[in-house]
Order: C-alpha cells, then structure tokens, then sequence
C-alpha cells in the first residue's frame, strides 16, 4: 500500500487469513511479488463497486465485501480461471474502523473459500467505493472465451435467474419488505455464490462463456457478437427458484425477471451437441446444476420463445443491448 | 470491462495504441489473458487518485491521467520491475465525453512510452476517482525490495526533490501564482517522470529501494523499519532545483521542503559500500542523477544532519510518520 491510507485501517490489511505459497512478497511494499504456474495464463479482471450505484451506503458492509469480491471471482469463473491473488482499492469517507472490521469480515470470509491471497491495495479517503484487481490462472489456451460459439451449440445457464433483481427490488423499496421471504432476497442478492469451480470444470466442453452480471438477454448477445452468431433463448426453460415462482404466480412474469436480473453471477455457457453429455458429469463434480435454455443459430438475432411460439416481450435494458454490433 | 459501464467511454478504451505480444487476449471478454515471461515473476501495485484529495475536481484531465499511471509505474519502477500491464478502473460523475478524451490522450502518451498495454477495467458512474492496478515483471529473485538495508550502507536519491511539493502550494493557492514560474512547478507537480529505467538498472546494486510518495522523512522510514536499521540524513546534501534554490533563498527552507515533498515519484535506494561504484555507472546509462544523501547506521532513529550537526527540525508529516514500528 502506498500513500495516503489510513494507519488504522491498514492494519485489518496487513494481517490476513490466506497465505499462498506462490506469493512470494505480499502486502507491505511497493508492490507485490509473485510466482505464476508454469505453462499458465495470467488471467486479470477489475471491478468496482460505489455507494448509492451498486449498494446502498448503509448496507451492511459484510454483504458488500462479498458482492465486490464475488463480482471479481465471477469473471475469472466464466474464463475458467483458478482466482489467486487480489488487489483492493478502497475508498473511504472517513476511518470508521466497524465499517472496515465488518467489511474484513465478509472480504476474508469469500477470499479464504477461494484461497485468494490479497497481495495490495491503497486505501483512500472519499466517497465511499471498493474497486478490486483479481488475478488468477489457468493452463495456457485453456480459457472459455466469448468468440467460440457456433452454430447449433447449446446454450445453458448455471443455477437459477432473477432472485438477484428481485432481492434489489426489496432493497429499494419497490416490493414491500413485508412479503414472507424478503429478507431472503435481499440476503441473496449480495450473497451470490460465483461458480468458480463449475468454469474450470468446463473447460475443453464449453465453447464460449460468460458471467450473468447485466441480465441474460443483456450479457449473451456479448457471446453473439464475440462470434457472429445468433440464438434463441427459450424462456419457460428458464431456471428459476421455488422462492421467486411462489412471489411470482405467473410464469411470465418470472421468466421476464429471470431473463432481465443482474448481478447474478451464474455462468451463461455454449456447448457443442458432441460435449452435451460431459456437461452433467462435470457439473454434478462441483455441485452446480446447468440446464439447457437455449440454441445457437446463424443471423445476429436473439430471438426469445415461449413455449415454442416466438414473443416479442418488452424487456427492461432489453432495447439498449439489443443492438450489440 | 463488466456492467455498468458508459457506452461511448468505452469505445475510448477498446482501441488503444500498445498492443503487446504477450496479451493473448485484452479488452472485451470477462478477464484479460496474460502470458508472464518465463523465469519472472510477476509484480502487482495499484494506486487510487480521488478528486479533492489527489488532485482538483477541474485539473487538467490530461495531467491527471499523467499522474495516476505514473504513480503505478513509480511503484514498480522502486522494485526494479519492467512494467507491461494494467487495468483501469474510472468512475466519473457523468459521462464526459470531452474529459475522457483528454484523460485518453495523458494515459496513452505515457503507456506507450512505458509500453504498457491496458488490459481491462471498469467504467462506472459516481464521484470522480481512477484506480489503475499495474502488473509488470522481473527475473526471478532479482527485486528490490524494502528490507534489504544493511548498517553502513549509503541513501541515495535520484533527481531532485521539492518540485512536487512547491507544485501543489501554487496548485492550492498556498503561494501566489503571479510569481515566475509557478505555471513550471505545477506542470512539474503533475508530471513526474517515474524512474523506470532507473530501477531496473539498480537491480544487483541496490540493496533496499522505494519511491518517494509521501515524502523522504515520510519514506525512509519504511526502509528502516522493514530493514531493522536507522539512518542519519544529510540534508544540505538533499537535490535541489534551480528553480527551487531560486524561490526558497534560504537553504534550510529549501531542504526541509525537500525532505517532506510528497508525489516526487522519484527513487529512494541504499546501496553498499563495494557497490558504490557500480552506480553512477548504472544509472548514466539511462540519464538519470542520483546523489547520495545520508548513511544507514544502527538503531530505529532517522537523524538529520545540516552541515555536519544534528538538528531537530519541525517537518510537515514528521511526527506522524516517525514513530514506525
């Protein structure tokens, strides 16, 4: 860490729960050492989080350690990547050691699961934002990109859909937090699990991937156009939760959450018709369920079915990222 | 990139004018792919610049750009590393298109000159903040790192030290910018030049280094503390600018401005006796000065010396970073 930081604050960095035997200098210096696997790729993605856009400034800050570092994790799971070692940039309004204590608390939680080693950060004051660097690895060529879906592929989704977007309702006051199981949803959106192992178990069977983090409709035309295909999604195939089809009487409506709801970080994945068996046996490996939602097909078109019948659903952010040239 | 981004910034980011043969795969997929050269090991910092703290809210987008890479690069640039790759991360308050022209046009100039590919990042709306993590690389064991310093071994420092410092005062309206050349200081303030070169060519000479960010009396310390050492300063030996000699006619105001200037980017390093010798050579090869500015000597106490006698200075900072442990 350099400059400006808090020494207080510094102090929940300096000593942490994960060790890795790579790291070769870890936190303390100019920069951070460390040793990469052999005849692997170094695999890097950013992301930040800032008050009143991505969480709300009041929110626990247990719950957003976890939501920074699994939006982190999430992009490494979808190239099939080992995360390893992480950078935190944190942003702060003033030194309020709860916050940062509470804040560990959730950070080091995820990070020791994964056995990611934070090797750095600079911790600042101001208005109050996480950004995290992740790195990780996977063997050289290896990677689940977005440019290799071809026509006829497959195409599934990791988990269930739209418990994101709903818990992010309740959040804002736009469903009534008096409904049974709300608090279920507001915990579920922060607390999404990344499907770190289900991305490394896919590699050499998916042909492209990605991270749900804008929505299904919004995120998979990124494969689409990555490798100048397109696709029909079949939305009653859509997985969704017990939890959200009981909120949600009508089907419909749940499969036009499911197919709009962000920050799920479910893995959208392509898999040629000759790899659709290895799916279920590398997926029931890490206990991640798959299911078929969809297929490749030539044109540039997201096409979305219901029940076999083409729909032309208004969907939210669905026009902004329909025309993905 | 990931979510939540401006689109036409962006398009700022995805064509840039380094392309690296050992990015495999850049901008536009959920992760960056790297292949790290072989025998090397990877270096990792990250700097976050905010707006009212690191620099003003209406600065010079360009100069701003400038600043925040060349604080990375300063980083890596102390551990003797060979920069090579970085993320962006850029939250603006609205998407400007304008500022983010002007910052493209510092970020580039000064990666390319560096060679440094921007490999990802994340573009999100809020209050004005950058944070770039930098990767670069070394041959194995070859870091310099801070815990190297040995008793008896000689401080240096490359180029000169106060600019920086005498920059902001103009900058924050603390000195008046009708004197002559104040517009050059704050030029200078923003426009470190980070000792890259210089670094790498200490490698095997230097047995401890770091950059100057908070300022040498700020510094040093680190050095001591992380190499169980004190160390005595001679500060009518401190680099001053003819510019600065100019403004401060008093010498001892002119040193103890140069003994607290933060963000000087330049090297601080202690090197043995038998290599003495070995630096001038070293670092005339890439243009740069260094002079020697005290000796590591035994204890935790940093001493300041003017003109052969120990003197006990009120410095801005002083205390605060004195006390080490």
């Amino acid at each position: 860490m350099s400059g400006n930081e808090f020494d207080i604050i510094s102090r929940y960095f300096s000593t942490q729960p994960v060790s890795r035997h790579d790291v070769d200098l870890g936190i303390g210096d100019d920069a951070a050492l460390i040793t990469v696997p052999e005849n692997c790729q170094l695999v890097v993605t950013t992301d930040t989080l800032v008050a009143g856009v991505h969480f709300l400034a009041g929110a626990n800050p247990e719950w957003v350690a976890h939501k920074a570092l699994a939006a982190n994790l999430s992009d490494l799971a979808a190239m099939g990547a080992m995360p390893a070692w992480c950078s935190l940039a944190l942003t702060l309004p003033d030194s309020d050691e709860q916050w940062v204590a509470s804040f560990c608390k959730g950070f080091y939680a995820l990070a020791e699961y994964f056995h990611v080693q934070l090797v750095g950060g600079d911790t600042t004051k101001g208005p109050l934002s996480i950004t995290i660097t992740m790195q990780g690895y996977l063997p050289s060529g290896q990677a689940l990109t977005r440019s290799g879906a071809k026509v006829g592929d497959w195409i599934y989704v990791t988990g269930e859909l739209g418990d994101s977007a709903t818990g992010l309702d309740f959040i804002l006051g736009q469903r009534e937090m008096s409904v049974a199981g709300a608090g279920e949803f507001v915990h579920r959106h922060y607390y999404r699990q990344p499907r770190v192992l289900a991305g490394q178990s896919l590699r050499g069977i998916a042909s492209a991937a990605l991270d749900i983090s804008d929505g299904l409709v919004a995120d998979l035309p990124h494969i689409l156009s990555a490798s100048g295909v397109g696709a029909v999604l079949e939305a009653d195939c859509l997985p969704v939760s017990d939890a959200l089809k009981a909120l949600e009487s009508d089907p419909v409506n749940a499969a036009k959450i499911a197919l709009t709801s962000g920050e799920e970080y479910e893995l959208c994945f392509t898999v040629p018709e000759s790899h659709r068996g290895a799916v279920d046996t590398a997926l029931s490996h890490c206990g991640t369920k798959a299911v078929c939602v969809g297929q490749v097909r030539s044109g540039k078109e997201l096409a979305i079915n219901w029940q076999g019948e083409t729909v032309d659903w208004t969907l939210a952010g669905w026009d902004h990222f329909r025309s993905n040239e």
